[in-house]
């Protein structure tokens, strides 16, 4: 059993990051029942990784910092890690998938992140070897103590924020997040429910949390969902945190994940990735499989793409 | 001279609407040089008119409380009025015209307000008349020192988020976000330049600063900008703020606040009015026009009609 994050962890982060990130509100819903929204989208990078990535930057000791971090990734990780080495000073190296959105390329390089294209199937290998040849660090986009203690800042926030939450519900891809935000609000309030949510099509968390043992879903399936950040499994870390803190665990279909992310244009004024919203869609689409009382749903990111976005506002 | 909310005024406005209203967060924009962003948008309401509403109904005596207030909308100010009424539990009666659209009235109720529909150009006269007969506080939208002092609040909100701040952006209609914002932060940091922004076609505030007393534009001029919140004349009150605060005021074209909508929908994650975009449209197109430095430009709602949002993003 590996050790786990606890509050004191979470707290520690908080000030490490403090300043670095945005601390972002609480937003209440007047439009739902009893429904307050933590809107991550509203990080600069559009995505809570900047907490962990940012919080794991921080605890580099100085030759570290000097010789710079890698990581491999094609999604929000990427830029969250380039963002916090631009704002610490310490060099990153990123490698993508040549198959990676331009989009994604050019904003990681803005930070002023080393951006290394490799074939889809080389992206570990070569990221492994960089960091060997160059005296690099890695920072995994999730399977680390520092990096679940960083995303665990969110849950932190939720309680400062809100004297009486009943339930706090929270979208599981690889579990980071939901490992910090379950081991800070546990540790502050353990009578408040914690309830993952993921889509139908990768709903392997609650298989392997039912077993007790990580399971992987063959690759075909968690690529049939739209919620790309959610397609990824639990490591051996975050499934010891969430079997340990969390409530429930729900799937959504990518329908309600697309209708809540109109829904959150229209009445949130929010802009929101399908991943972002699985939450939000559990509770409006399944509040009566959650327990009874005052929700808060975190909305982990905003980086929908735009052709996406207007066909599901058009809708 | 009509006597001006000063800083102190807006500090008690501060400490009455804490918890009735959305602490904003300041967002750096890392896509955009120096720049941060104050999204009122992300208010309950969508606007920042819940501030001043707030702080308004909150200063109502016990008997006034009882009675209710009334107010004359079509747009954000009634539904802020609405919602505050509903959390301070005073009655609300809001007379809209009838051709207002479907979605304000539904939402004006929705908050427990009673909606009276009349034709256009009998609202004022029937609030009016209902005021006398109901014995009725009016709550107007932007044309009184309660009012002003709840706006400010967002002025406040800057400086305490953001230590170097040295040019704040704001839109200017009516003139009382504007008014407040300048007194506030004049109050704090008299250095630091406060400069408004309205449309082209109802740019009547740069006119009546200049001229030192309220122009009215002939009123088929405001009504070809798409920002329909930027379209009211300035008040004696709010001219008196804005000549003794403002360090200068720009005009934006409707295509401007449009390619603004866009970029903040696309690299901030925020759904955004037109009205509301004006302040950053004239960062984005006129940053030549400002004062040198750090800028933050204040959001000032995100209710835009769908279609039109639809519309704008596919442009």
């Amino acid at each position: 059993m590996p050790e786990l994050v606890d509050l004191d962890a979470v707290r520690e982060a908080a000030e490490r990051i403090r300043g670095l990130v945005v601390r972002t509100p609480l937003l209440p819903c007047p439009w739902a029942d009893d429904l307050w929204l933590k809107p991550e989208s509203l990080q600069p990078i559009g995505a809570f990784k900047l907490r962990g990535a940012t919080n794991a930057l921080h605890q580099l000791d100085a030759a570290q910092r000097t010789a710079g971090v890698i990581t491999h990734s094609s999604g929000n990780h990427a830029q969250a890690v380039a963002y916090a080495g631009r704002a610490l000073g310490v060099p990153v190296t990123v490698v993508m998938p040549d198959v990676s959105a331009q989009i994604k390329i050019d904003a990681t390089r803005g930070y002023g992140a080393e951006v290394i294209l490799v074939p889809q199937a080389e992206r570990e290998a070569t990221a492994e070897a960089l960091r060997e040849e160059r005296g690099l660090t890695m920072i995994p986009p999730y399977d680390h103590p520092h990096i679940i203690a960083g995303q665990g800042t969110v849950g932190l926030e939720i309680l400062e924020d809100l004297d009486s939450v009943d339930v706090v519900v929270v979208p599981v891809g690889g579990g980071g997040l939901a490992s910090g935000v379950a081991a800070a609000v546990k540790g502050l309030a353990p009578s408040v429910a914690v309830i993952g949510v993921e889509p139908v099509d990768a709903a392997d968390a609650a298989e392997s949390l039912a077993a007790g043992e990580v399971r992987h879903w063959p690759v075909e399936r968690p690529l049939r969902t739209i919620a790309d950040g959610l397609r990824t499994a639990l490591s051996e870390l975050t499934l010891a945190h969430l079997s340990k803190h969390l409530d429930g665990i729900l799937a959504v279909t990518d329908d309600e994940m697309l209708d809540t992310v109109r829904m959150l244009a229209r009445q949130a004024r929010l802009v929101v990735e399908p991943s972002g919203a699985a939450a939000t869609a559990a509770v409006l689409h399944h509040r009566s499989e959650l327990p009874a009382g005052r929700v808060v749903s975190v909305i982990s990111g905003g980086n929908i793409d735009p052709v996406l976005f207007r066909e599901v506002l058009a809708s």
